[in-house]
């Protein structure tokens, strides 16, 4: 097995970032672990909670001596921080950001020079809580980490940025820029919108109403509101992120919603079932698939 | 506080009416139990899981010394049994139907002479799994028991069936028949229907891609599967029931849908920004509601 980076920068220190920065701290109490975070308010709660060996007030310059540099940030924030990221020579970088499209194109366009070490991450892992606090060791045990590396990018970097998400417990696999967008439309994207949606539906059913459905959650509606709990910034970056494959994936959804509308209104209880009834066994290949 | 029936004939034994029969056992040891079901697979099953003192093959007669009959079978069934059902004289009835107007419906056409001491419940609790095998005497806890009396209803039926639930932890609540269904269309209803169908959507994406959306499920669409899982005669029976408030429901979740589309695609980052923060907080008021 490869070496693990001696020495780890965060840019940008949420759920993601502290997850792996104590998943790393428990497999080597002696990697040094260092972060950047832009909102002074989150910088002090990092240094409240003692995970890492140092806490810096700018992005540049990059602490030296990083081996490994994560930005962990929301999507708008990629054009920004790589117009000015200055990181050491041979630091290899990686990402943790959901629409891996945004990132290839801010490289692309500010950060050419980067295009070797730069390799695009995405862990499939989060709870509905945000926040350095929220953090844990195991949130990516066995949990995916796709990897969408590009053309330019050096099979060395890849190397170690897979060993890095591997020794933290999760599985790795590979795959293209858009194929991966696509995929997260539907498994991720499109699921959390429509929590949002159904969420305020409810809010706008009026005060006395809404009051009710609240106090009354059944099972469903207070699934989907944990959903809908998720970080407002970050999902409103990731629906402008990757507008075309959500907005292509929600037309396919609405189709298929107009379609059981009019068999519950045709009273075509066949239609009905039979749809159900596939629905059931796509949960059970995800239990198959381990992925429960 | 009434005393509990002595003993309890079930109509019907999925994991509601075993769950309940499982609480009520633990509750008394000495309460008789009885069960009919339609099915001679399930009346099998529930002979080897040794939850009752009796299992018959036929829904009448119904077994001497009934105190409370509890119907809990999907909601299309109701009319059919409800025809014929001859309780002994003294017996009182429930049910734990999710729709509340095909039961009176059903009632009132079938069975009027049962309108004094049938009293209309549901509790609102349930797992994705169905089947006596897995119910569970916890399941009622802390959950709430809509009660929809009728104007016809005695206040002694209504009393033993409140004490039924709240002697199995269920908090009870009476509302009308009418507002049950509408609060239950948006908390319930609506959101396994939309379960539903973006489970569809997935198949619908073809072998391949549906194959990887599975594989990837991350948090949202897993969640979704979840409640996709729910048994399909059971929710084929409750959309076809509750028609009028599910569709209208649905069309004001499909126009909140559009909204959301239209700020995606015309990039209303503030738009997105308030929705989700908005739907954080009522998060937080479910949670405060103690039904997260």
């Amino acid at each position: 097995m490869l070496p693990l980076p001696r020495h780890v920068h965060f840019v940008g220190f949420g759920l993601i970032g502290s997850s792996l920065a104590r998943a790393l701290r428990r497999l080597n109490s002696t990697i040094r672990l260092t972060v950047y975070d832009h909102n002074p308010v989150v910088r002090g709660t990092i240094e409240d909670l003692g995970l890492v060996d140092q806490v810096v007030a700018s992005l540049n310059p990059v602490p030296e001596g990083t081996e490994l540099l994560v930005l962990a940030v929301p999507m708008l924030a990629f054009s920004d921080i790589l117009k000015t990221l200055k990181p050491p020579q041979g630091t290899i970088l990686t990402d943790v950001g959901s629409v891996k499209g945004t990132v290839e194109d801010a490289l692309r366009l500010y950060a050419p020079s980067l295009l070797p070490r730069f390799v695009l991450g995405h862990p499939l892992a989060g709870t509905e809580h945000s926040g350095p606090e929220h953090g844990f060791a195991e949130l990516f045990q066995k949990r995916w980490c796709l990897l969408t590396p590009l053309s330019e990018t050096d099979p060395h970097a890849l190397g170690m940025v897979q060993n890095v998400w591997e020794s933290v417990g999760a599985r790795v696999d590979t795959m293209s820029v858009a194929h991966h967008d696509q995929i997260l439309a539907m498994t991720s994207h499109i699921p959390h919108l429509i929590a949002f949606t159904i969420v305020d539906t409810a809010v706008a059913l009026g005060e006395d109403l809404c009051q009710e459905v609240v106090q009354y959650a059944a099972s469903g509606f207070r699934d989907f509101t944990r959903i809908a709990a998720s970080d407002p910034t970050m999902w409103r970056d990731i629906f402008l992120s990757n507008k075309q494959a959500v907005l292509s994936m929600l037309d396919r959804f609405t189709e298929d919603l107009d379609l059981l509308k009019t068999a519950i209104a045709e009273e075509q209880g066949d239609v009905l079932f039979k749809i159900f009834t596939n629905a059931r066994r796509i949960r059970r290949d995800i239990i198959t698939a381990g992925q429960a």
